[in-house]
């Protein structure tokens, strides 16, 4: 008897027909003799349904209350799938936030599971599947709060670790995490395995698999996670400790993304604090800014700093660099079509002559490099975007993943 | 400063722009300095669609989920006019059936209100406008329970009694109570003032503009109701004790319900208890039986026995009727087309002839009655179903309502 989290995403419980498919795979894990506690999203489309009816009220919905709207889309999944597993038979109940409760630290839109009460739901185990809601909770004061978007990875996640489960299992709508997006890159293969640091730099890199932050935190509690489809009976892949991995290839996967856009500071003054004067204002303005560099410059007073942001927010960005009097430079130049390439694999940092093998591929292919950052386990370029699909190939084929 | 439940239909909330325009109603009864308790039901249709839904994994869906299911309409209709109301800079705050408590019998898909907390709520009317769920409320368990369709209403009265309200308004899409129907009878009036008692028979018989258990509970703690119109500015029906009208007329209303079926049994043996071993069955099997007539027969050893139901039920009861041994009568005949059409009046009990008047009437444009029942402020005839709407605007005019 094993005890698992099974967490089902929207397009998984979509319609009716596939939340009695999904109904299905857990009788299949239940019939096993498993303890399964599932987390469900909202039925695919439902939560932007319901933000569209809030922005019809006001471009600034109260906090709260969006809250206690948008929890309502998990709310009717868990009644459905229930009463879905009722009618195969199976001994099931859902358990809404409040009911459990699942407590957050009560930031409203964007909260974090920070307990979990386990004694009401490992009791009811003994007797049948408890179904929950991802994506949401209750603060102290008993105010319905929400994790975020994608919160439902999140949500599986914590209750995986709250509940020492030994697996947790993500259905998607994908057989698993691919050496690059399949949809764009036919070769790409799915990965069996792979560790927790490469996934994180495959999702944020727009591998769109999982949640980053849901990750993260599997990775601080190692807690094994598995992606998987629910709508093929594939394995998926397995992700957990890099330990546990053995590397036959030194890459991993290629990812990319696209809408970004680059900015360059030239002649900034070279003193402490000066990054600081840069990004503090765009954070303010909640502008994600991802890659930066900063060369050491000859001219020991001044230096050049490049980075890189979505290019929706190029506009925003320039003007709030031009009006800061904290910020002195000499000139800015941007790039607004330009996108991030980058290999990750955990066998990168023991196999030498990868960044070569690189950057002469996409030499070879006249590929102009703009700019390079590189991790322990990743190596990113920014490209004209025009590029992009031609060095993803490039290098999909050149480290042997197709 | 006067203290008030506000409560708001399907129909009245049933868009984005009539949720906006309710947050303006409730706006002028705020700026007024009264203290407001807002009760709300799902966007039109908004319940038929999760009942659609729960159609599709099950026709005997879990009783329990069910209310999970269908209690998530008014939460996402609480969400909505809260915000609007914050839009309107009124201090507003949603309280769910959990957050309040609302405490019930327990009872799955047909619960009643036991208790509400008033005491959160209470001081936050002296902060804001409190907006709060219909038709639900928890168990002492903590499961969720609703309490039936149209079961607003019944939240509305409950609220307006644990806490002790000046009145309760309820805004629907109608101007209030009528005469008649006035989609039917166009010289139907619409009604100033009504006692429970009339309202509650004309509620019964069709009327439709209130729930009856809703009236009935107003007017066991003499609750003073208004039904009002969300779409126009009339003044609607007041609905309060009879001691508190004037009746200028004898007769306040005719209503009438279609759909109908008669069955008589005729040579019933007649002795204790067989009216009992007739409804037992039809009780269980809950077949919903309106109108019992059984005259005094002539042979002292059986007699004759007949009641209407629904149409619907016809079958099934005459299934019922003739499997059971324990009823023993001579023969069965039914018709499946009648009507009931009834005059209703608290003044009817003080004004002789209105029972002549009525039959003579009826004589007069060669209208068969098939039944008759009376009570205190009520007469009922059974008729053809196809002479409905003439026996209807007929006695409509007599009775000097048109």
């Amino acid at each position: 008897m094993v005890k698992k989290v099974l967490k089902f995403g929207g397009t998984s419980v979509g319609t009716i027909e596939r939340i009695q498919h999904v109904a299905k795979i857990i009788k299949k894990e239940y019939d096993l003799g498993n303890k399964l506690i599932v987390v469900v999203s909202a039925m695919a489309g439902k939560t932007n349904e319901l933000i569209d009816l809030s922005n019809q009220i006001s471009e600034n919905f109260d906090k709260r209350e969006l809250d206690v709207l948008l929890s309502s889309g998990e709310q009717v999944t868990c009644a459905l799938l229930t009463a879905a597993l009722i009618k195969l038979k199976i001994n099931s109940k859902s358990w809404l936030n409040w009911q459990i409760p699942i407590l957050t630290d009560g930031d409203h839109n964007n909260s974090r599971i920070v307990n979990i009460n386990v004694s009401k739901i490992n009791q009811y185990l003994n007797e049948g599947v408890a179904v929950v809601p991802g994506f949401q909770g209750i603060s102290k004061n008993g105010d319905i709060t929400t994790i975020g978007r994608g919160g439902s990875d999140a949500s599986a996640v914590a209750f995986a670790k709250l509940f020492d489960t030994d697996s947790c299992e993500i259905y998607t709508d994908v057989d698993g995490v691919f050496s690059s997006d399949p949809n764009k890159i036919p070769v790409a293969k799915k990965i069996d395995k792979i560790s927790y640091e490469e996934m994180l730099e495959l999702s944020s890199l727009g591998a769109k698999v999982m949640q980053p932050s849901a990750v993260q935190t599997a990775m601080m509690y190692d807690i094994p996670l598995q992606v998987r489809s629910t709508f093929t009976d594939r394995k998926g892949t397995k992700i957990f400790d890099q330990q546990n991995i053995d590397y036959t290839k030194s890459v991993t996967g290629v990812a990319y993304s696209k809408d970004d856009a680059k900015i360059t500071l030239l002649g900034v003054e070279d003193r402490p604090g000066v990054a600081a004067n840069i990004f503090e204002p765009l954070n303010k303005a909640q502008i994600n800014v991802d890659m930066v560099i900063q060369n050491v410059s000859s001219d020991q007073k001044i230096t050049d700093i490049t980075f890189t942001i979505k290019r929706d927010d190029l506009i925003k960005t320039k003007e709030i660099l031009q009006k800061n009097k904290n910020i002195k430079y000499e000139s800015i130049t941007h790039n607004a079509n330009v996108a991030k390439v980058s290999i990750v694999g955990a066998g990168m940092v023991s196999t030498p002559g990868i960044t070569y093998k690189m950057f002469k591929a996409l030499a070879d292919d006249k590929i102009n490099i703009l700019a390079i950052s590189t991790s322990e386990i990743k190596l990113s370029v920014i490209i004209e975007e025009e590029n992009t699909l031609r060095a993803v190939k490039k290098l999909h084929t050149i480290f042997e993943l197709d």
